[in-house]
């Protein structure tokens, strides 16, 4: 297992600070941002896509999804000793974002 | 809103004896099942073929993905006074079966 290196403090902040629709979730190791859309169609297109970052990145989310509801969670859990935030959800908070 | 009629003990039976892989939820309002795949790709695979299902039947789950795992679950929000069981959570177990 490949050992991934926790965000700190302030760099935590920094990403709540630059996505604000997201919270932290799980005693800060994990963040979360739910969507809405107008229908399932639409949801189930936007989780398409993020299923191709996903990959691409190397980094999957834990997802909730009814109708046209979406709620994303994102860790690391290969982060610090117990799981966290890393490098890795902030990459994939930006690919998220970039499709809203 | 239509109103759709809730399936009857022994209907719900039935469901259970044919679909043994899955379980009631929801003081048996709704009926789950967790499926293991061996990476996200095939997961997703498989999702994806729900979703088609669940556009051509008019009737979604609610899901949860990490990874390789992925629970569904199935409710009719419109059946009886407070949601339950329906022919449709009976077509959509059989739709999701027939996929693996």
């Amino acid at each position: 297992m490949v050992h991934v290196p926790e965000l700190d403090e302030s760099e935590r902040d920094q990403l709540l600070a630059d996505h604000p629709e997201w919270s932290l979730a799980r005693d800060g190791k994990a963040i979360e941002r739910t969507f809405q859309f107008g229908n399932f169609s639409e949801a189930w297109g936007f989780m398409s896509r993020v299923a191709l970052n996903a990959e691409r990145l190397d980094h999957h989310p834990e997802w909730f999804n009814v109708y046209a509801k979406v709620e994303i969670t994102l860790t690391t859990h290969d982060a610090g000793a117990h799981g966290g935030l890393s490098q890795r959800d902030i990459k994939m908070v930006r690919a998220i974002d970039s499709l809203v």
